[in-house]
This record gives C-alpha cells, structure tokens and sequence, in this order.
C-alpha cells in the first residue's frame, strides 16, 4: 500500500490517501500538545508509542467484537486504517473523576463515580471544542438522534471491555475520548485512536500517571509512562 | 405578616422568615450583577420592577394551571412565597439562540432553533454555575431521575405558556431561566423569579433588548426597558 496526498494534518498524526479509495494511511506525529493546542512540544519516540499502542488496543477490542476503522499497522509510526467520514463529536466516558470534571463540579480528583457518565464535545478548534448536550447536537444537526444513542452504548460498550482490560494489567481506566465516523454504508465505526493521550491512565497500585497528564501536568518524562503502557500490553517500542 | 429573621441574600432579594413556618418574605434588591458577580451596580427602582413583573407573571402563570411558590406581593418591593428546598439547579429553556449558546455553538445571535432545548446548570457561585448534564445531576445527587423527568416537561410547560403569553404583547421570549424548590410533601414547585433579569426577551418589531442584556452589554437604560415590559403586561411601577 502505498502513502498518496496528504489529505489532513492534526495535532498528533497526518492522513494520507492510498491507491485504495476506502483505505487511509495514518502516519503518527512525534508532537505533544494540550489545552487546546496552547501547550506544545516535540517528543521524540511520542509516535511510535502511540502507534503500537493504539493498533495493540485497536486488536484487543476487535477480539472482543468491537469494530473500529484499524486495518493494520505497517511501520513503527504507521497503520492503515478504513476511511470513515469523522462525526465532529468526542465522546468523554468518564469511570472516575479527574481533570475538568473534578473542577468543574468541586470533586476531589480520584473520586469514583457512582457510575460511568458519558460526556459529548462538539470537535470544533475555533469554539475551543465546547462541552455540548444531545439536544445541542440535534440543533447543530451533526448526528441523528439514533446515532447518538448508538454513540452512548457504543461508548459505554468500549468502556466496559477496556476497563476489564487494562485492570488485567494493573491500570486503572479513569475516563476516555472516543471518536467515531460513518462508513461508505453510513456505519459508525470506532476511529481515531486510543492511547494515553486520548485516555486517563493510572497505576493501580501506586496511582501514577501513566497518560497525557504527565506532560500537561509538567510531572516527568512523557515516554517513560507510555513505554510503562506499551510494555504492560506486551509491546515494546525498539 | 411580619417580616422576621433574614434568612438569605442574594444578588437581588432578600428572603425573611415570618411568623408562619411555610411562608417566607422576599424583598427585592435594587442590585444589578452580571458575569457571576462580576460586573455589579445599584440601580434605583429596579427592585420595584421585578417584583411587580415577576408577581404579575406568577399570577398569569397560576391562571394557565401552573403553580409556583408566589402567595401575593405585599408592597412595592416585597412578596410573599411558600417556603421550599431550592434544588440547586437552574434550568436555562431557549428558543433562539442568544449568548453563551450562541458564542459556543458559532451560531449568529438571533437563529431560531429547531426546537425549544433545556439546559441545565449548577447554582453554585464558587464554581461559576457551571453548565452540567442530567448524568452529572444524578452523580452530584442534587435531585433524583424522577425531578430531572419532571424539570424537564416543566421548563418546557411553562415556556410554552410565556411564549404565547408574551407573544401577545408583542415580545418574543428568546431565553430564561427557571429554578425550582421541594415544597413540605417534597413537589416541585416553580420558585425564584421571572423577569427581565431572568429571560432574555425582544420586541417583535424592533428587536430592541427588553432584559437584562441592556446592563450585561452597556445598551442604555434598564429601567426604561423593564417599564416597557412591566407597562405591556399591563401593570405600572409608581
């Protein structure tokens, strides 16, 4: 398969065409950014991490019937992946309380919720990606009622198997970002990634950060604690 | 009914105790705030208008079958209520898009929306009110599923009631806020206030701001506009 035109270029990875109409070439970047892109930074081996990371859960879900858009992964940055028409909603699926919830609501960071709670985020730089309701969506017109209730089990559904999942490996699931696109049969499909930038990671034991939180936090070496994940996943980075 | 301990004061009433345990005085202030507290100022005879407006518009809402905590205004400035436990919700029901939604959305101010929407935020002044979800209701346990069912189909009740109503006099009701309280047998009861302080309201015509936009955005006289409102609603304030 080989890497055609650059057709978008995020914070964290660019999307490439391939000589296959329904098959794109993700070629993950090596750059950290946070708080809406005003923190930023070069990490060098960030890419590769999050590449080998991300396919290694693409894997684990797809073994436990949940469908994404990952193909395969081709080099240590590289993967390939189905193209999906992105639905401009992040969905936040929260099992404890941490980072913006924690302030929002006056909770103590590390308290457990009651249950898990599933946030939308209008996926909009300009408007600073605003937390937003479904009846929000319904207005801006961005997904059908009955995509959204989909979204809210399908985000419940990967919640409850990656929890299992990284309890498996001593780690906790605080909270998520999940993204999803509609195929060429208008399917949602999981897309994007999910890696310790797009999740909430901590160690079981010891309650270290093992995720993004390091670097937006200023609390160590970013590669460190994502070589900790990928390795717990059976991975390795070199 | 006399008018006893001070109980509360708020950024535009006070509230007394009186000698009967349910019934409480409500006193209006002439304070006018915006931004969270940030932008403040005393304007006199404003306390007058509210509490003609907000009695006048409690008595039309009594007469269309819905009921609130207002017994009868007692003065110029003062009411009598039915003491409740506020639920410490504020329920925000929009029709077109205005303010905070409009900037978070990047829909033009003045859009009219599909359909009426509810919006819910926590009336907590340390944490800037923040806007939250049925989900995070139900962690924070500040009111059950049950009341969250029964704010909703009563924030969309009683604007389908002010709408016409103020449609009549020529006004359209673009936005408000409601707030609601557990009466002695723990029913909700439609509490607080409505006024131009609470609801974002426009002439038809004109469009000229009759609410408290004219303080929040420095566009004049708010005592001339919330006479107009109060005259159209056929009262008057000397």
């Amino acid at each position: 398969m080989e890497k055609g035109q650059l057709l978008y270029e995020g914070k964290a990875k660019r999307l490439y065409a391939t000589e296959q109409e329904d098959v794109l070439f993700v070629a993950y970047k090596d750059s950290a950014t946070a708080f809406n892109g005003e923190k930023k930074e070069e990490i060098a081996g960030k890419g590769v991490l999050n590449n080998r990371i991300t396919s290694l859960i693409f894997e684990k879900l797809k073994e436990a019937g949940i469908a994404s858009h990952f193909i395969e992964q081709i080099s240590d940055t590289e993967q390939l992946v189905k193209k999906v028409e992105i639905i401009p909603i992040e969905l936040v699926v929260r099992n404890i309380a941490a980072g913006s919830l924690a302030t929002k609501l006056g909770i103590e960071e590390g308290t457990p919720l009651k249950r898990p709670i599933v946030e939308y985020y209008y996926k909009d730089d300009s408007l600073g990606d605003p937390f937003i309701t479904t009846e929000h969506i319904d207005i801006l017109g961005i997904a059908t009622e009955e995509e959204v209730a989909q979204l809210y089990r399908k985000g419940l559904e990967v919640n409850e198997v990656l929890r299992t999942f990284f309890h498996e490996i001593g780690v906790t699931l605080v909270d998520f970002k999940l993204e999803f696109g509609r195929d060429a049969d208008g399917s949602l499909l999981l897309a994007d990634e999910i890696s310790p930038d797009t999740c909430r990671l901590w160690d079981e034991e010891t309650k270290q950060h093992l995720d993004k939180d390091v670097f937006r936090r200023n609390l160590g070496s970013l590669t460190e604690v994502y070589e900790i994940i990928l390795s717990r996943l059976g991975g390795h980075s070199k």
